[in-house]
């Protein structure tokens, strides 16, 4: 069992659970007080818990032991047209697991969805946070223009746009001829392809290169966790293997 | 519109619609007779077609125009334990869309679901390249032991099985040390991983290698996708950029 919390995490610290984490421990976990318990909070590192008290609409835990120091997670921001949304679930968890910093709905001019249940997603990156053994949960961003983003990006962070058409780079070389320690975003257009005016303004940026990836039409989904994959191979921590 | 058909495909060839077909085009895409489809079989590459009768349960068509010779598409084989129904219609369409050249579903040790739908699975691959412009449909094959598979694996394919514990490789090191036109496996584990004896199984061959996918926890399908990204980018065709 390993949940994120807000509270601060230190020796001995009491943590209040949420209602939703009271009735996960007591009614799907069959949980009782003495029961060991994993947290996090994106700040303190990775800490085991004992639950004190868990009553029906309450419960304690107290922290008990570091496990994991915290470690900066320096995935790429994932920027996406929304999609329906059981394919939007699982761009979500699966972005989590693959280690993106951040998620950033984009209203582009083909986007179909034009409103998006933020809360949902935040609540499924927590859920995928927990079970991967994250140390942090990405932020998720409100829906946002893709021409404000582009016009507000931080110019020192790349940006990979993942194209269909248009005169696009391999994604692996892309990667590679940047610096070390460059920051990355990842944009994934919506089913429809990006119109030729956005295309005309991402490339009027020096932040951005059009990336493709493979003869196949993949779905915006497919997209998100492919360009991850090839992040998380090139200049990622896939290097650092779990033994 | 494109289809997958059984029948052959060559200039003027009549091609009967089966009944789904009949419904497809009918009902969901409101065509009628003289509409252009798109038509591929896996062996005559891609065809365009003009629809020729469209009745409520049966049409044909007929073949007008080659519009892309076939190519043979040289994907990994998939092998994987069996997952819950949503990750699985998942893992197979994705599978479809990252070039898997075949899909099989293994039993293993921690495998929890007995059973599985082959049928289910085969229409997901069909309607997979059917969308994402494969030229060929990836075959699905009955499930399996894990040790027979093993035991009657072809000794030129390599396979490299992702695994969470035991010493494994960087997944990249392991495809770019392979000579040129090695044929290869990718065993997904189930979510509860491989026993020790199945570990210790695999270690056996000498075609195997253990490769780890980075510090987080990978759900099955997420690790699944990851590995045939890895594939495609590290030695698959995903530099022949689309443009």
């Amino acid at each position: 069992m390993r949940l994120h919390t807000e509270h601060d995490l230190a020796f001995e610290q009491p943590v209040a659970l949420t209602t939703p984490q009271v009735h996960y421990l007591r009614n799907v976990m069959r949980s009782s007080p003495g029961d060991t318990v994993i947290l996090f909070n994106g700040r303190d590192g990775e800490w085991s818990a004992r639950i004190e008290t868990l009553a029906k609409n309450a419960g304690s835990l107290i922290s008990t032991e570091k496990r994991r120091d915290q470690i900066q997670e320096l995935g790429p921001w994932l920027l996406f047209a929304p999609i329906k949304r059981t394919p939007l679930d699982f761009l979500v968890q699966k972005s989590v697991e693959l280690g993106a910093a951040a998620l950033q709905p984009v209203i582009t001019d083909h986007t179909n969805t034009a409103r998006i249940k933020v809360d949902r997603l935040r609540a499924n990156a927590i859920e995928a946070a927990e079970q991967c053994e994250r140390l942090t949960v990405p932020e998720v961003h409100d829906m946002e223009k893709l021409s404000v983003l582009l016009e507000n990006w931080p110019v020192d962070r790349h940006l990979i746009v993942c194209a269909e058409c248009g005169k696009v780079q391999c994604i692996e070389e892309t990667l590679r001829a940047a610096p070390d320690n460059t920051k990355w975003g990842i944009l994934i257009g919506p089913e429809g392809g990006f119109s030729s005016s956005e295309l005309d303004l991402i490339d009027s940026y020096s932040f951005t290169s059009l990336v493709g990836l493979g003869p196949r039409i993949l779905r915006a989904e497919t997209a998100a966790l492919a360009a991850l994959t090839c992040w998380q191979m090139t200049v990622g921590d896939w290097r650092n293997i779990r033994s």
